[in-house]
């Protein structure tokens, strides 16, 4: 089959590679439907070494199961599935409270075990635990938001659980990529009165608007907190989603952070240690977050999405086919596309 | 009157000042009958740069009120009040909202338009909101204990709400100093179902184990988190207080924290980047805390002081007059003494 393999940086191909396989008793395989091209792709992107055999990519999918290993229970060839980001026993302690981010068969880290989703077709360890069967015929015109599942709405989610987003709170998000803009269709889902995007390009804050965004601060730094001062009294706000994941978003993220609030942090950081230690202990700001366990979000977040109250698919500004992945790669890092949708 | 001043790192010296006065119309005198050194006097006891006019100390302190400003409503002279380490006004939003550490008359910094509580008497700013009127007799065998709410039954306490402590929970206790003892008590308190103190003071763990304390840990570094991991099934705890301040202690915390859990800390953080923020992204642990609203604290602790439940009093094991207070500080930085009481 063709796959998608990351040589080193900016060196992104598509290959002929060997057809997965079953290999274990609880694996499925899955037909690729539609796959994504994600801003954590975009750090290797920016940095992987020369690899000698290529890194597989992609770890977000929809897509059809072809055959299942002897102890799958749950689905069949033909299933209509969404593939989060991170595989998951579905049995462990961690699965049943919640987190499956930290199962202990498959820990948190991304495609763990599992080939890359950029591709025509992808092995899935523990079926049962990481699929989530969509009853949904796989054209239907729903896929782009069901597609966010695996990642993204997810992830946006998760970070504003983690701020505690609630009925009447004053929010801010920073980063105006797709996990931002989930993040604040996440904020108005959870009833914020007010949804303070930190963001600067035009297209994407429309679509913030769109999304239930009440105010923008194109400002960076010093002046962005200057400016959320002025949009929440002085007092800042209480809840802020960090979808960046760089240091200076993090000390922002402290600095506007009302005291007492909390900040979900769902931007892999990208630094060892984290700035503003002291300033958020001074105004006891909370600061949590990490790979979001999407697995666990899906039932909440489905039917918002089938019943059309809210439409993440719209954060794809761009399709293209296996062969259009590099191109894709180059798009996103060049902030000409938002996100990429592939479909193999 | 006598009072404490710290003119540099080292020197601490009783001196005579003015007596203190009734400046606004929400102040409050009142005369210390028992005030403490504090493990955060201890840092600019070891740092402090030679000041001119020396700098007032402490602010912990039971005493009785000697007189009030006009506008001063709920107390009178001749009663038995306690003092939280931070001023407050009582009635603005964050008041209101349990954290009167942020208050947005008097801000969260300790002392902060107050003299030092190590002295025959202290002018209060915003008496009503500060003061904590006790229903008791001024010599009580209670007031060791009491005293702990101006501060350190109240910080543990804090740690372990920030930390999410609960029926149940797996905690590690950061810290065998007095906040971190009163942190042991808190987790008990709040159902916690195995307590490992990390430390390695005998008296301090004797005391550990009787307020509660299960497992003691007493290695350091990495030898900590091995010993942590061998406790909990390679889990780690659901709960850590942080009750140090050092990069060590709270790079420690997070390593022993499981994954999805919480870290509350209230040693004041000395560096101004807080170490292992990936790991603890990666593992979505949660850091909280701050400067501990203890105030807030007082109607939900206090009963299970009068009423026997809790002794925080235990964690004082030096009485001094004020002539005492420079050996205090002394032997409290050389670890001779875990906590003085100061009685002027």
């Amino acid at each position: 089959m063709r796959a998608t393999l990351m040589h080193a940086a900016g060196d992104v191909r598509i290959e002929n590679v060997p057809d997965p396989t079953i290999i274990e008793a609880t694996n499925a395989l899955v037909r690729v439907t539609r796959a994504c091209i994600c801003g954590s792709d975009l750090w290797p992107y920016r940095s992987m070494e020369r690899s000698d055999r290529g890194q597989p990519m992609g770890h977000e999918a929809i897509g059809v199961i072809e055959a299942v290993g002897a102890d799958v229970r749950t689905l069949k060839r033909g299933d209509v599935v969404v593939m989060p980001f991170a595989s998951s026993d579905g049995t462990c302690i961690f699965c049943q409270e919640g987190l499956p981010t930290a199962c202990t068969h498959l820990s948190f880290f991304r495609n763990q075990g599992k080939d890359g989703a950029q591709a025509e077709a992808i092995r899935i360890p523990y079926a049962d635990g990481t699929l989530f069967r969509l009853q949904i015929g796989k054209d239907d015109a729903l896929m782009p938001s069901l597609l966010t599942l695996a990642d993204v709405m997810g992830t946006g989610h998760h970070a504003a659980v983690v701020a505690k987003v609630g009925s009447g709170k004053n929010v801010a998000v920073i980063g105006d990529g797709a996990v931002g803009l989930c993040g604040v269709i996440a904020a108005k889902r959870l009833g914020a009165e007010r949804i303070l995007l930190l963001g600067r390009h035009p297209d994407r804050i429309a679509l913030a608007l769109e999304f239930g965004a009440t105010d923008i601060v194109s400002e960076r730094g010093p002046e962005a907190v200057e400016r959320v001062g002025q949009l929440t009294a002085g007092q800042g706000v209480h809840a802020v989603l960090e979808c960046v994941g760089l240091a200076q978003a993090m000390e922002t993220a402290v600095e506007i952070t009302r005291a007492g609030g909390a900040i979900g942090r769902v931007g892999v950081p990208q630094d060892a240690a984290m700035p503003a230690s002291q300033t958020a202990f001074y105004h006891n700001v909370t600061v949590g977050g990490g790979p979001a366990p999407v697995r666990a979000y899906i039932p909440e977040l489905l039917p918002d999405i089938l019943e059309g109250r809210i439409q993440p698919g719209r954060v794809f500004d761009c399709v293209v086919d296996l062969d259009g992945v590099p191109v894709g790669y180059r798009d996103m890092t060049d902030r000409k596309a938002l996100k990429v949708m592939v479909r193999p």
